[in-house]
């Protein structure tokens, strides 16, 4: 595995995929034996068109955000079948395997294959093709599950991440947290990647810090806390100045002059351990035993102690117990110790919430009323709690069906609606009416003159098309493309009840052809 | 990330994690930061005791199967940072990070960490520590996130395979068709994995048959039949005789002497097409255009043709529609194709159904009556749709709160009860009788008397205690662990509806024990 992965990344200087596991056999059997049975028909190199979409919006939502395309053309970029795994596809397709199929797989490549794709990152509906795929047929095939699963879950979780972006406002931090809870390890890293092109600001998840460059956060958990037992236990107790200027020799008798009642003795040595380890960047998780009676005052005594020696608290992580109630006593707390102790900001410290929050629980806390700035979020939003999976399909077109869409926009520059048309239909223009017809309903239609066109579809992989590669954006550009398209929407597309849905729509003509092709494979029942 | 992977196949001959993506920076930051909090206050070294459990069974049942041990024994075996990732561990602390403690991370491995562990395919209930763990509370810290990843997803999948086994009964085939729809590319290689350990009998997903040698199926699409045209695509028509006596030149004319009405001529050359890739093989989808009018008879010519050369066809699978109903009529039509042309067997041809299946749907089919052979089912089944996530949690535990567990079994080879006492105490024993408490409420205990007595955790990593460490056995071994624990199991524990919950008890002592630090600990409230 290890060796295989190295020796695919080549073509076009395009890396392979990131999970090294991504190869031709992250495959369904059947696209092999298809490909040996049209390698049997001789129609292995038919050229072939596929378009893959999905078909309902996720989360009952009238919006998703299209991720995953990267992957897929790293994938394509570095197809190609190792000896071994030609030797594995023989002994699987339980039949006497002709050598020559051999010989074909081990010249396979996608150097005659096309993928033309929205770019990653955007707004897409139902139906319109996120990518087109066109190549020989037993080929494209091959990239069918691969393709789905590369996608299918990457568009899934930055919609379910754009979704809590939505609800928590912008003003918020959001924190992905669920490596532990995610499907297995790359679940957990291709969460991180994609809840940040979703509109989070940073993960827990180090993997991902490092292969994405996407901001790191965290800072300590209730078993540090826990194995904490007293002050005596912590032995360095010294302390540089934030200026340089002197050392604090016994940091914990500054601190002592500072704590607030009776706290808890392990979590006020657990607080002073880790603000010894970062004087810069202190943040305690203040839940372990009461957060009024000890959390709190316990933060606030280390808090203050940091600030006497020049440096700044970051704040506090709430991760039980009523957020709504706590993060607004918390603020209290603050406010009052920056009144009462004149350290200007203390009341603006950072307040953290996590535990199990989704969509539905930061509505409610909005609706209550709190004083949260930055939210951790893991099981719910990793997983795709509420609702595992997207349904995209990859499915063949005849050449004749080959499609573009356009995405039109109106006077206030919301885009109005998509269409599509025909490969060789006029495009849509600028001042120009248009009949948008609905897809399959004779009586839905509507004339558009849009003020802006934009071609969704681009060439990401020309094979020998000659047509120009677009190149593949980094990370934080797919981010801001995400970002921006989501802000452009009309907002009751984007509303969480009852959103109004956005039209996807087809070019007078296509609708006729698409009719005509459909009453006429359609068989005639009969009722008995 | 190549080359790591294979530096870190050394540590007792057992080989890294499946996924190369796997490596001790799969990791929350707040692993690191509390490591290096730990070394500042010199507690690195202290010795800690950690156990992984769950606290509820998914999926509204009342029994887990435990998987993903193999990979997590896997990960530290062959723990181990690379210079490259100390170098991110160093940028991400945002602090001046002193060098000493970026020699301690070089130094590190797991050669002092015990690993105890219930054995992977096992049934368990909540609160049983599913692993125990000790050693140096750096080091353990820094396997919390990825043995909860790792055990997770896999436990939740298998889980969810046992129970879509359990609704199918015992002598279905259950075929695993999920990849596509899995979150991510090793959510699919996992889920294919796992599902086989919870009773599947079979994948889809090439790769997971190449890693574990799973039994790999799959015949072709709705694609492949829409690729066809007409008989006349196929050029080479010739096959031989199964027992090679000789070569039927023209197999189409064979086969269309048989033909049933007008069927769909695409559809009718898609499956000769397919028939003489895989004479020996023949599995036909059949509901591209009509199952009864067109798939079902199609098929049958092809395989009557196939019969005459000496193949016996497999059978079809049904995709859409009313599954119970069109397997029903199916079968009818085989039983009198066999009975008209004196085809033997004909009438028992495998009926293989997918399309969204589930548990309750499954559950459906059954109450309607139905006479499918095989399910392949993906969605529902890989993405653990009904719950996407089990709460497996790592807590720390202080060393006197070590535990020893164990199953007690009933005169009717049943597993009665699961016991928890202290490390020192005396194991239960056979024929005597132990008090068993409900581990939180006073008034809930029984006396059991054991047949037979089970200790649950064994040594899977010994460290430096010098005891003997378990071998990890083949897949094999522990699918079969899994599907005889499932039957061993008292059935209404395993029932859909309303299932008993199984007991999980402590002794007397640790009871009192349990009591005594809760007691200790637990804030009194003040309510104002």
């Amino acid at each position: 595995m290890a060796a295989k992965n190295s020796e695919r990344i080549s073509n076009g200087g395009i890396h392979g995929p990131t999970n090294p596991m991504v190869t031709p056999l992250l495959n369904d059997l059947y696209q092999f034996t298809m490909a040996y049975a049209y390698w049997k028909a001789g129609k292995h190199q038919e050229r072939a068109v596929f378009d893959l979409y999905f078909r309902k919006n996720p989360f009952g939502g009238e919006y998703t955000v299209f991720s995953g395309l990267e992957e897929c053309v790293r994938f394509i970029a570095n197809f190609k079948l190792t000896e071994d795994e030609i030797d594995f596809v023989r002994q699987s397709l339980t039949t006497t395997c002709e050598e020559a199929f051999l010989d074909y797989l081990r010249g396979l490549d996608c150097s005659d294959v096309e993928v033309y794709a929205i770019p990653e990152g955007s707004v897409v509906f139902p139906k319109i093709p996120l990518l087109r795929v066109e190549g020989p047929v037993a080929v494209v095939q091959l990239l069918e599950t691969p393709f789905v699963n590369l996608i299918n879950f990457a568009s899934l979780v930055s919609t379910n991440a754009a979704r809590h972006r939505k609800v928590a406002g912008k003003s918020k931090t959001l924190l992905e947290f669920g490596l532990r809870r995610a499907q297995g390890p790359d679940g957990g890293v291709g969460a991180s990647k994609y809840c940040y092109i979703g509109g989070f600001d940073a993960t827990s998840n180090v993997a991902a810090g490092k292969l994405f460059g996407i901001p790191l956060r965290g800072t300590h958990s209730h078993a540090f806390v826990s194995s904490y037992m007293s002050l005596d236990e912590i032995t360095d107790k010294s302390l540089r100045r934030k200026d340089g200027s002197s050392t604090c020799e016994d940091f914990v008798s500054v601190l002592l002059n500072g704590v607030f009642g009776e706290t808890n003795q392990s979590e006020l040595a657990a607080f002073t351990s880790y603000a010894l380890a970062f004087p810069d960047n202190f943040l305690a998780l203040v839940d372990t035993y009461d957060v009024m009676r000890s959390g709190i005052p316990n933060f606030c005594a280390v808090a203050l102690a940091l600030g006497d020696l020049g440096y700044k608290a970051v704040g506090i992580r709430l991760d039980s117990g009523d957020l709504a109630y706590l993060s607004c006593q918390a603020r209290k707390f603050f406010c009052s110790i920056e009144k009462e102790f004149g350290v200007p900001g203390f009341g603006k410290l950072i307040i953290t919430a996590s535990n199990d929050l989704n969509e539905e629980t930061l509505d409610a806390l909005n609706k209550q009323g709190h004083e949260v700035d930055a939210f951790g979020i893991g099981t719910y939003l990793v997983t795709c709690y509420a609702q595992a999976a997207l349904g995209v399909v990859f499915k063949l077109v005849s050449i004749p069906c080959k499609k573009r869409s356009y995405r039109l926009y109106g006077k206030e520059g919301y885009p109005l609606v998509d269409i599509m048309t025909g490969e060789n239909e006029p495009s849509p223009k600028v001042g120009e009416r248009i009949l948008c017809r609905h897809p399959f309903q004779e009586s839905k239609r509507a004339y558009v003159v849009p003020q802006h066109v934009e071609e969704l579809l681009r060439c990401y992989w020309p094979g020998k098309s000659g047509k120009k590669r677009e190149t593949l954006p980094p990370l934080e550009e797919i981010r801001e493309r995400c970002i921006n398209q989501l802000e452009q929407m009309r907002p009751d597309h984007m509303r969480k009840l009852n959103p109004t849905p956005y039209k996807v729509s087809v070019s007078a003509k296509l609708y006729d052809f698409i009719h005509f092709l459909w009453l006429n494979e359609a068989p005639v029942g009969e009722l008995q």
